[in-house]
């Protein structure tokens, strides 16, 4: 069986969304620490995304979800199996920044010297302060840092971010980004040895990346007079061969395609201009 | 850049839903007034339905999404670009009404002459009561209408409602339907003069409709035997011309169409019964 | 028109969502009793899964959908039209057990003579020890049942679960399951009589049916090579016959099959295994 | 020990207030079946209104708090110590009522006669409708019966009601009242036996009587010249002799005394014009 | 009977929970828009603080309470009966302010001429810089103002507030104050002269006021030695003349005054120093 | 001014609620991270519990309320002003206990070697153990400790409880009680040494221990027989001399006592037995 660490909090829903869309289902009772999971080889665990990469490190997990920041941050020995990016809201991908108020008079990293940080990220921190040889007093910060540089009780603070507006919207300056960090399907060095071990974390990693794959693609059908399908399939992307087939006693082509969802509003209006009818976009659960 | 007004309050979630499904993704936070959008050619900004217009016809917004009512009510010289009829909860379009208590004598607008009535349409119900050369006094109402003619503290008001259920359940009864509203993307008559801007107006107003049809129609594949196909066919309603292939190596179809979700339920039942079988429907974004 | 009782409280969401992907809109208001429905041959009235089959009885509902529990409980006297497997989470069903805490000396249903036994289902449970001559004096329980065996109000309990981990998490063991229930479409004889009723009822459960099975089903599309198509068929399960066309001016062909969504995770592997590329998983929202 | 039944659901806030005023800390955790209480000689039960008088009066528990209507439906043997009047909203008296739609063609009792009743007080009602020698059809109602008779389900229902106003906001009318209930401390009649839980349970009695008192009293002092003393009392309320002192050199007299908190407010423009000065009014915990 | 309004929104449970203090139950059910009181001479009706005024100048309600604000702002002819410090939060007294973003160049009412302010209040504020002789836009907001100026959609805003830390918070900054408001009670002029209403609104205002003075008063009693008397009461405000009484066979006096609830925290420590000793502080409910 | 911090989080409402009784009224307002207090010489800063003693260490804050345990796991350098014994729920002292599952093979302490141990006090629970020369490995818990050793992630936690009765319910077992803990007033030394400051944290001191005090106290007034007043006052508890006074123009007395509100409950039967009569309670402020 596979011990596998979901990470709770933040991530917690849509990890288990992902898990979802990929084919497993997970439920969270708030009455018990162990989610349940509709397979028989795995036995899932919730731990905090700051925590994981220790559990797996020392084998009590063969493999978990968390991010690449608190691995880092816990300095932990194991396998980066898969990087997976998404995250609990946006599509920017997250960043460890360090912040000042706006009226500060720290503009750069060596202004910092001598001065106090704060952060959940103390190891983290350190370390990149003591490779850049400035000496600084970085402090742990039990959350709720933004406040501590707002009050004057820091004078600077290392914090995540997605886009920084609500950095801006409390006053606060960006000095610079240490780390930008995503989730992370990691997993514990003998387990990964084991055969059956791997092949079934490889096949969650497969699975994972193909829901995660199709969140940004879609399935575009439509209908083309014989005429005008060189000029439409000229502008179709052609990740995958499209699939064409005759109208029956016709001579219309239907053509199906998968692509990125991202272009479809871009692409709708041109094929339209180049003869195709009928176009329909539909949803995708999984893309291999 | 183009300057797009989202309305904030009761259309907001089905709005931004709504662009979800036409393809751009735009994220609202609670601490910033400017939601982001992923289109690096938009600015959004939220706005009340109600000002709306009023910002779009100053040119401070480019083109914006809200009601009909909101339009007229602001008598702004504005572009219609497209009705997107669509709303919070139902699929009833909204209307504003005259509304009495049951028990009230007026049954007629004629009976109105002299009262007062409360609503936060006030100029479109003025213009409305003038047309008609009824002297009715109309008075601005700071939302809680209803029960301003509950309390007697009004004799009639103008509120809007999509089925009257809730009215009815207050004991209200309603005197005259003034006029039926509905979604509307406007545009900024310069903004609509520049070619850039238009098309991008344009582009957007072609993907939300596509959305929008999406959202009533739905895929349907089946297997037919030879026999059978022309039956089939006969019931199948034509919107686009149905896409049509053999089976592997057999006498059977592959039958596939778009159709209206609400006569699914009527159809299957009489294609089981004309030799259909193995019938799919599945769930469409877009139909352009 | 058909009167069709909808069940009330925890079923209530699960079988509105149903209708939806079956093809009927139900919407319930808070200050309305009767639920709007956008079919004119229907009209629904929410009525508690308890006493549902009590009001199709006396023929005050022509339908309704509740518990096979209840329809038992109540000795109701109707036409069971169809079994409908779902519930409100988990795909586990509903099952009713005899509980006792964990210390208790009760080990089988013998153990219970003269023992006081708590139950909102009093009457089957009366039967099911009548039947075994066990002695024993089952009282009616306002709810909260399982507090009353924890509190040592009660000697046993009886009390509806569908995975048991609840129980277990309140130091509750389960001594005897004494039924499987589900839901279930039924109907009043006389309605059931009447033609026209009889069609109606019978479109609704095929259609509800036609949701559920698309519940577990996802469409599966790939693009494999000439020389792989046999081995790939070997391994694709075959509900119904899968659709093949040749892709565009290639030897690659485009199969397309239905399959229940929980193998999907075992089947993707092999088939990138046996050849097959570009593989897509798509939503079904009915399966006929 | 004394096992106390404290009746959940809705008046269990309203009842462990009262037991705090009466001098007795109640805590109910969502983690146990069993309330923590500050004495040792009390063990705390939670149980259903409904429910109570049954476990009272089989010795399960030795006294607890419920509705006379439900002691009445049970036909429960227990002893009934006290009655206290409080409820969780209103100061008006729970009344059990007999209710019909509006338009009914019911006006009294008898025009029931062969109709169906829906009501959560079977017994009560059906023993209520027999010694009036009309022959009703009573069914149990599981919750929201109001629904069933404005649903034509029911063809009238006995429902509990404070003012009656949710009942005619929802169209309904009351055609006779059945029955006034209020709270009762009620004692199994063995351990009422017993001296020493007869002498707990009168603690319990007078205590929290004496906090029930309090609720609607208040104490009023105020400072009045000699000559003006005489008359000032004579329209001090008489409860218990106010107490009088002189002040501190003066001829003056501080005057104290506990009254209605309804009548303060009639009360204390006239003692200002009769020469009391320096009025105050405090609140009190308890009045014996 | 009066006709009384109480004002709906932000100030209503405030205002509900002073007229609780001086004597009156008014309950409001969400169902009712005519919150019940224990006075039959009463007749509440919930209105809009913003419309308040306009309701009572017409004679639709006899008196009612709202804002000195709003009344100015619909110049309603009534009578100020008197004004009621009190708000729903805080001790500092609420004003409207002109208000601009951090970095704006408007430094000075006079900066206005030609711009455009968004503000609830805009008949208030055009007359303000009418008088002023400012040719400013003064359009009329709904709701969220800050938002419009943040967002550059207003050049300035007038907008309410208490202490001003929202406002820095979000980065505005005040230009000037207008106008500090408080809560007034109000009365219909026709009203006020017949002689029943005038005594029962002054009834109304004389509790409010004693409960409103409550609440920054409390009882203060202590034990001082004979010959310490005199010097604990040369600290000892006056407001009232102390009650004092000999204690029981001995030569301690108990002294006993209403003081201010602010300065306890500085008297306690003198009171301790010059002798006083068992010193209690209890809650008073009105003081007159 | 004096710069006091706030423990934010599980305590703040508490500690609030008792600076209001204390005399001053302290408001957070969810968009500063200052709250406000009506003191101009005290500034309110709000600080987790965890971290407060380091902030009143590095003088950043002069004073602050934080629990002991988290001055002892900072091992910071402070002046402990006064232990204040209040608590978020109950009147149980907040304990820190090694805790395992109950089927551990752990009994005692010893057990524990080589075991790893999860906690948020990890400094303090280093010192206790290395104090014990027992050798373990202590990590630092991110919060929801209990989890980690119900999934066998730890061998033991040290975690914080009141009863223990959540523990307990969730399956856990106290092995050791290391520490008590309670609410300190502390300052920075500095700080301290300054009178102005040492005056002013002495002020606030005094007030609250005496609301504290309040907290478990209330006045008991009644009237007594000449006769019956020596037995009466022989039960009278005296902590401070009751008060004394003859009721006007009688041989009765008023009687009037500070006691402990534990102890109401079992005097007043006995008063009444006694001979007194209109026997009263009413709450108390302060009692110093």
């Amino acid at each position: 069986m596979l011990k596998l660490g979901i990470p709770k909090g933040s991530l917690e829903n849509a990890t288990i969304e992902l898990f979802k869309k990929s084919g497993w289902k997970i439920s969270v009772s708030s009455r018990s620490y162990f989610p349940m999971v509709d397979d028989e080889e795995i036995r899932c665990t919730l731990a905090r995304a700051q925590e994981m990469s220790r559990f797996v490190e020392m084998g009590r997990l063969d493999a978990g979800l968390t991010g690449k920041d608190w691995v880092l941050e816990n300095g932990s020995d194991i396998v980066v199996v898969q990087d997976l990016v998404y995250s609990k809201t946006s599509a920017s991908p997250a960043r460890w920044v360090l912040v000042v108020t706006e009226d500060s008079p720290i503009r750069r990293l060596e202004d910092l010297k001598g001065k106090k940080i704060f952060t959940e990220l103390v190891n983290f921190t350190r370390k990149y302060f003591a490779k850049r040889k400035i000496n600084v007093d970085v402090e742990f910060s039990w959350g709720a840092t933004e406040g501590k540089v707002i009050e004057g009780l820091a004078d600077a603070i290392v914090e995540v971010t997605e886009t920084g507006s609500t950095l801006r919207a409390n006053g606060l300056r960006i000095v610079e980004e240490l780390m930008q960090t995503n989730t992370q399907l990691i997993a514990n060095h003998e387990a990964y040895r084991d055969p059956w071990k791997k092949e079934k974390i490889e096949q969650i990693s497969l699975l994972l990346q193909g829901a995660l794959r199709a969140e940004g693609m879609v399935g575009l059908k439509m209908n083309v007079p014989a005429n005008d399908l060189k000029s439409v399939m000229e502008i179709l992307p052609s990740i995958t061969a499209p699939t064409i087939a005759n109208l029956f006693q016709s001579d219309w082509f239907s053509v199906e395609t998968i692509i990125s969802e991202k272009i479809v509003r871009e692409l709708i209006p041109q094929l339209l201009k180049r003869g195709a009818v009928g176009i329909i976009e539909y949803p995708l659960n999984k893309v291999i």
